[in-house]
């Protein structure tokens, strides 16, 4: 009867965590929200603002109808592919609470929207509202149920996981980062660059965002959010679960800081100043890079990693905006597919076997990172991160890419020429974001309405 | 022994959960600043933020000395009006903890700020200072006695309360979010409209704040802290009540959204615009119309008491400002009081036995809401949401407008015409809150000093 | 074998708390970012900024590789000067925990980065690299090490600790505010003032910064953050801690609402305005100033404790600007350093023996606050207070100064007068953070490059 007692205790203690870190994660919708606002010109505030809150909104009625149920329901064992019960919440039972809801929302609302800053100032509202319930309740639960339900082909708690070890992505470098990178590319490059982004040499020109202020807040609630999203993927802290939330806290902390660091160096090199705006790309890079392998890194890894994420996410912006020329506003599929990239993989690295069962319970004996294997041998989590990286590929850019496609060939995708130059704000939202100041020439509102 | 060994670890995991959600809701502080500072002009900006850190300040000192005693002090039972030990926290004993008093003091100030925006931008310090003190002091706690208290005549966990149910009033409609409410609206009416607020035909002339970003901020850093507000009411997570947290999470997220898309909705339609402003708005009559009952019902009930919400909070906002032509500058009474009334009212329309007897561990058998009940039964809930409704309109009412009456007549109310045109900042807190900036000429100081 | 289990869950639950109070702490970060950012002029934003994001950055390398091995390594028990093992984080085990190196972290990025704005606007970046590493990695951990390790020649956890009681500083006014505010006021000494700050006749000029909305929303985020620093010293909550973290809580609230309330007094008195910004440094004093002592008191003298402070750092204020001439952009000498002295001394005054069992676990008869003790009695609380502060202004002092003075003479430390009249951001950071916007002609960038 005591121990009975003391399964009810864990059973509350980890719902108090849970609901704790959620919202943290949540938290991060504000992180996201101001970092594009400053990374937009002034007269398109309003309107990027609006997307990310009902990016919030609409994702929450999309996780709510459908996207949990296909995330993680599983009537009758379930099958590999898709969640098959829970929709609309209704016949909860068992293991799944409500708390789990909200901490699995708050993900797919960040999935949901690293997406609007690469498509700000030039798209419709109508096309961003049907992305994010589209993505939400469809795109993302799918992802999510093959990699982290027990049921899915690919998940590493699945019974007999791929491999032996299956896809070993702890906070989500795959499902959310990925997932969301690869629809920002997409979207970014069906919709076209922004008028002025690049002049008639095709040459990229820079288009300042309208408050660095802003971008520094953001990144720093981002950071702050990070907490929730990484240590809180351990989804309780009984039975040794705090101590491995506490390593991932940590990991996070140096990966993040260490990829801020590259970031600086990389950009004082390259082009004489200290650069804020990189270096703050570098924090964020850092820290999707360690997403995966949080918690199953040594603190020395996690340096490594985000350092190593600074030169994956410099290399690939530079390769998008100059010889892809798309124009991605705040370089989100740099940072989030690029760093979650190189995290999947990072984990197939740096895994040691202590962390590894420690974090997923795995028996003895369990391939762990390749680093620390004899040579040839120690590859499956590498190996399946591969498999992880090309099937997510297929499966969002599969589906994304028509979704922007369609979209734009019935119009309701790219803003008019007018109202992209007056701005989305005096265009569509009532009035300037900030109707007291003056604004240069170059900034403010022009020939509209 | 080990039965206390485990009776003193609830101890400490609810202590810590006070704690934790008592953080969240002061950070409604923050946002409650962010989002007055976005709605007003830039030239009344140290005003209005000034009000808000104020609030915080002397609401702390106000519930440390007597408020929290009228709250809860319970010496000899108490007595059902008005709580009568604990002055300046002394002689604290039994289950009065620290960390409740930070906790209640968190909600008394969210009270006592909810009345700063609506009457921004013309009133003077010393009237605000007082109203600050007062509310927190006197006119809240003794609501929170009635509605809270065990020994509150009109409490659910009254013995033996009204009707075998009490006011149904999980988190708050009633006397946080409706005496904020009521008191707003007091203040601005006897306050007047902002010098430009309706031309001389008394129509209604638009004066939009000077950041959007900020009302945006503002409103996500509240969201937060709902979590803390919403959740926390448990007061304790062990005994089962971790997984009643969860559930207050889940539904208060759906509430919000759900408002945030109404109001979208209802914008859209009859302005033709996405409206930002209108839309943080739904997010908050949203949160505010599930606090009554977000522990009580289904997620589908919290997606349908939301968009009820925004439509409460439309006709209230548009009915204040067109046809009492009062002008409440952030639209506090129809988002708080209008969504406070709804909300209990919803309570007594939505709640599941189940959930009931979850959060409020009700005997079986004790009426639940009307929707559940054979028609013409189960009103109990309903009944005391209406009776709770008209006491607390009288209490505030006949409070707060005399107050505020007694203050504008002894004109420590109303600032001078000279100084509201010249703008708050410049003329009474040595300048501007944004020195550095050129602002257009209808938003300049002007005249002054 | 039950013991075992409820030991275990309180090792988790403690886990648990330390990493959520861990992020509160980091939260500060952005609190810091924010307030520096609104004091300074729009023209050097980005240069405070990235200040900041290094500070956190630098900061988790440096105590990641050595900072806390200096401060908490004990290898064979350690020794009383310094950390001896722990260097990168390796050879972990026993009681140390990778949660405890993140809220420790924390902690270090909160002392070092008190020194950015104190040398804001003038100084370069490579110095305050070298600073931030050098603070985080070696300065601030001996100081630590002394108070808080259970080697420590000063530490109230030493076995036999000075006159029997050791330095009595619950949350870190020594290691963390005198340390910072040591290091402000030498870097702005050697520095020098801005150029403008004083006429030819040495007169104190205003230069207000660009914002005051950040820096209420810097203030807001920092005293929620304290929630993190204060309770948070707990370091555990198992074991009626959780009690103490509550008692914390309440007693910082009040310290920080009575610093803000003499603040807003004194200059309303002084000055026949209601200022905003002494208003935000007050609510900062009195939460420095209850910091050593927020687990030790009772509420009525956190009150006094908030009073006082904000008159010390009133009267520091002064006479540093005006008196020593010293240019303390963001007043963090008389913030940080005046309220950590005279909370030190405060706790020496009123400790209650009650108080300090339940938060120290001292044995019976161990001497309190000299306020509860007769005469003559009682003392040693305050002296053991008195010993830490001349220690750490030597240590602190011994070692800034000389090396902000070898980096004045490398000519790394101070801008060049062309960079600082254009400001920093166009001179060193590719541009503007604000480019939209139009400023006033005082404020512009001007002659560079």
């Amino acid at each position: 009867e005591i121990e009975e007692q003391n399964r009810l205790q864990d059973v509350d203690t980890d719902a108090m965590w849970l609901v704790i870190v959620a919202v943290f994660v949540f938290l991060m919708q504000c992180g996201f929200a101001m970092l594009c606002a400053g990374l937009v010109r002034a007269k398109n505030t309003k309107n990027i603002l609006l997307k990310n809150v009902l990016d919030a909104c609409v994702g929450a009625l999309g996780f709510w109808s459908v996207g949990y149920a296909f995330s993680y329901g599983q009537a009758g064992g379930g099958n590999p592919f898709i969640g098959n019960t829970y929709f609309f919440l209704t016949n909860f039972e068992g293991n799944d609470t409500y708390q789990s809801w909200l901490f699995q929302f708050a993900f797919a609302a960040t999935a949901a929207t690293i997406v609007s800053g690469s498509v700000a100032e030039r798209t419709k509202m109508a096309a961003y509202l049907c992305y994010s319930f589209f993505l939400t309740a469809w795109v993302y639960p799918v992802v999510v149920h093959w990699v982290w339900s027990s049921a899915g082909w690919l998940s590493a708690s699945n019974v007999n996981p791929l491999l032996g070890v299956g896809l070993v992505d702890f906070a989500g470098c795959g499902p959310v980062h990925m997932v969301g990178g690869i629809s920002a590319i997409c979207g970014a490059y069906v919709c076209g660059p922004r008028i002025g982004r690049y002049d008639s040499d095709g040459v990229l020109l820079d288009i300042p965002g309208h408050s660095s202020t802003l971008q520094v807040l953001g990144t720093f609630i981002l950071w702050v959010g990070w907490y929730g999203f990484n240590p809180g993927s351990t989804l309780a802290v009984t039975g040794g679960l705090g101590a491995v939330a506490g390593k991932a806290a940590c990991t996070t902390t140096l990966s993040g800081a260490a990829g801020a660091v590259g970031c600086l160096i990389i950009f004082k090199v390259s082009s004489h100043a200290f650069d804020l705006g990189q270096t703050l790309n570098g924090v964020l890079v850092g820290l999707v890079s360690i997403t995966a392998s949080c918690a199953l890194v040594e603190p020395w890894a996690a340096v490594i990693i985000g350092l190593i994420g600074s030169v994956v996410y410099t290399a690939l912006s530079e390769f998008v905006k100059r010889k892809l020329r798309i124009d991605d506003v705040v370089d989100a599929f740099a940072v989030h597919c690029g760093g979650g990239m190189w995290g999947l993989l990072a984990a197939g690295l740096f895994t040691t076997a202590e962390n590894h069962q420690a974090a997923y319970g795995v028996a003895p004996g369990t391939p762990h990172g390749a680093f620390y294997a004899p040579i040839g041998q120690g590859h499956q989590i590498f190996t399946c991160a591969i498999v992880g990286i090309v099937v997510i590929w297929l499966w969002v850019g599969g589906i994304m890419l028509p979704f922007f496609t369609l979209m734009h060939h019935i119009n309701w995708l790219r803003s008019t020429e007018e109202e992209e130059l007056a701005g989305m704000d005096v265009s569509k939202h009532g009035g300037s974001a900030y109707p007291d100041y003056v604004f240069t020439p170059s900034a403010a509102p022009v020939g509209f309405p």
